[in-house]
């Protein structure tokens, strides 16, 4: 069963899936990109072509309580533990036809050359295509995978969209009953772990002319608001040493997020927002407020840096005579991927010849939910440019069937046994 | 004529001037502060109390066809030239008390001295309350002095306020008839001088004890806009060496501009206007465009300034890997005071007993215009913390006595034949 010769070839079985991910693409809100919110029509159409392939591969197919789409391929002993694998179908508004989608495409590839040769396995192997990751739609974000790990959150029922309708409502629209939303929950005892296949939505793998890499965590972060305040005055009147400008202090503030953050190679820091008061050509700002994100997979990385620009930031105000606020608002935690899984993922990317990238993900996933309830690992797939979120997101048909084959070895080689004390 | 004895006591005689501002603050559109537009019943209602004190010093009063109030104290041989004095009626949204008015009801309160005393001056003494300088209304700026210097621009008549009335109509309502703006010109040969008392807008002499400045210049400033092109990315996923920020960039420009103008007392630059896109906190800034306003009373300074800025900014996007890109949008001609008119200034600030602090405007002012029709000078008066354009703006009685003391010892001694070739 293990033998390679029954591994399609990359670059045909890559284009099958780009084939695929380009016709879900298709079912779009409209505009550049791809825009497909929880519970629409779009998310319909896409649970439809899903069905089909996975029946077309052999597998069950229903819809849970969440909206999501679960296949099951099962085991040699029907009822047997299964290995679960799959990412999410919805998108952030124009985003790309790569981001989620790839990790259910890929999996079906393999699943479909398992039943067309009549494979079976000793585990049972199921594909979600979570309902709502991004949140878009409701400002929710994990809604499926949260509902799977029995973690639902039912005040998010009443959460509206743009156009007033409830979460609740929308899911009854989509045929479903939001009562019914916790039997959607899993038990561990029904998973030997989750696998899941996404696009790197960073350069790394492309700058070292790496196809996949195995990820060892998901980010560990912080979210800060930063206020200065000074005080605003005449742009042509006030000379420069006796000015309280909030945006000039500001400024060194991110030059001090930069320089913290470059010293280290597993910690990156953002400032992505940044709002002047009053905002007008000739009036020397007398507020400023501007967002921090910070990111690293050790946690005590992530407090060091929040500490030291704490400091830097007093030290900056204090010299200025500007007023400091700092809100921390959330600190995500750090999501460990699990050594035996990633050692089984890690051999099958050596027997396709390739080397072992590992690196960590500072954007959050479906796994970083599905760690509460199973073991996790998680396969990154080469993306042009590390560009994501964005309609120009792109990966090439030759990396999608490396991904696959690294997918279908690691499937076939799959040793629940080895699950021990490791997780 | 010049005994002082005659010169009423600064402290009683300011909170005279203080009370006729605080009446004329309350004719306001409402909301924090003072909010008085060109042509709106709060400048008629400010126009007749103008009209009612310049009446009650002995001098005619007419509203010219650009809505600026202009009163006239006759000279000991009528028709005579006359050296004007004023400054503008109108206020910025949510001004203060001071800026501006103050320049109208110093003069008066000086003409009021020598019209109770029966004396007569061998020149004319003209007072003018400019309709509109901020441009609150229209857009416009300086409107009311630009007409009496016979540059009123025709085509501004076709401004829209917020509510779609035009300036033309608006000059209707109010009574005139705008066909008849260039009449508003006045010749150069009526005019010995034009004199405008302003606040300091600045904390100079605030902080070095002074009641009264000298002003040297009217500043010469340039404005840039500069916009920084990097590339979005995820704020989690792209290491900290693989960026292309914007605002990271803008944040290094920021600090190159405070640099740059902290290197000369006589250079001041600010960013004051900053946006950045997409404007995410977990999305690194692909663009980020912000204004730089240099100003200093020497072209070539500013000029230097803006070269120097361009170099550093050629750098740091080149490190950076950014775009750039820097608009020139205006260059204010610097205009100088007239030398014989501040000579004559200093002499009454030092029969004052104070220091002579020379010291450069870095806001605009009417007399900017003016200088295209006359010599001018300017007398600044300290305020509170340099505030301006902004309800807590003040200045005290003492002050405000002492800038009209200063000034009736400068009428008194106001010598015309002085005017040579210096100007």
């Amino acid at each position: 069963m293990t033998d390679p010769s029954s591994l399609p070839p990359a670059a045909t079985w890559g284009r099958d899936i780009l084939d695929r991910l380009e016709l879900l693409a298709s079912h779009s809100e409209g505009g550049p990109g791809v825009t497909r919110r929880l519970a629409t029509p779009e998310h319909r159409a896409v649970h439809d072509l899903l069905s089909g392939w996975m029946a077309e591969a052999g597998m069950t197919v229903r819809l849970d309580a969440a909206a999501n789409t679960v296949g099951r391929y099962e085991a040699s002993e029907p009822g047997a533990p299964a290995l679960m694998m799959g990412s999410h179908q919805d998108t952030v508004r124009q985003g790309g036809r790569y981001d989620g989608i790839l990790g259910v495409v890929v999996p079906l590839a393999c699943i479909k050359v398992l039943h067309d040769a009549g494979e079976r396995l000793p585990f049972a192997l199921e594909v979600v295509a979570f309902s709502d990751e991004e949140g878009l739609r409701f400002g929710t974000g994990l809604f499926g995978s949260s509902a799977i790990i029995g973690q639902a959150r039912i005040e998010d029922l009443e959460r509206r969209d743009e156009d007033g309708t409830s979460l609740a409502q929308a899911l009854r629209d989509f045929g479903l009953d939001p009562d019914a939303l916790p039997g959607a929950a899993r038990r561990p005892e029904e998973l030997h772990g989750f696998v899941e296949v996404h696009i790197e939505q960073g350069p790394i793998l492309e700058a070292e002319g790496l196809p996949v890499g195995l990820v060892t965590d998901i980010t560990f972060g912080a979210n800060l608001t930063v206020t200065l305040t000074g005080v605003a005055g005449h742009a042509g009147t006030v000379p420069m040493g006796r000015r309280q400008d909030a945006l000039a202090g500001a400024a060194e503030a991110i030059q001090a997020v930069e320089r913290t953050c470059r010293e280290r190679e597993d910690l990156v820091g953002t400032v992505g927002k940044l709002a002047v008061a009053p905002g007008a050509t000739n009036v020397i700002p007398g507020e400023c407020s501007f967002t921090v994100d910070i990111r690293s997979p050790q946690e005590p990385v992530v407090a060091g840096a929040v500490a030291d620009l704490q400091s830097a930031f007093e030290a900056l105000a204090g010299a200025r005579g500007l007023q400091l606020d700092v809100q921390q608002r959330y600190q995500l935690p750090g999501c460990p991927c699990t050594p035996w899984l990633m050692e089984q993922l890690e051999l099958a990317i050596l027997a396709q010849d390739l080397p072992v990238r590992r690196l960590f993900s500072g954007a959050g996933h479906d796994a970083m939910a599905m760690r509460h309830l199973t073991d996790i690992a998680m396969l990154f797939v080469r993306c042009t440019a590390g560009i994501s979120h964005n309609p120009a997101e792109a990966i090439t048909a030759e990396d999608a069937g490396i991904a696959a084959r690294v997918l279908l070895r690691f499937l076939r080689a799959f040793d629940p046994a080895q699950r021990g004390g490791a997780s």
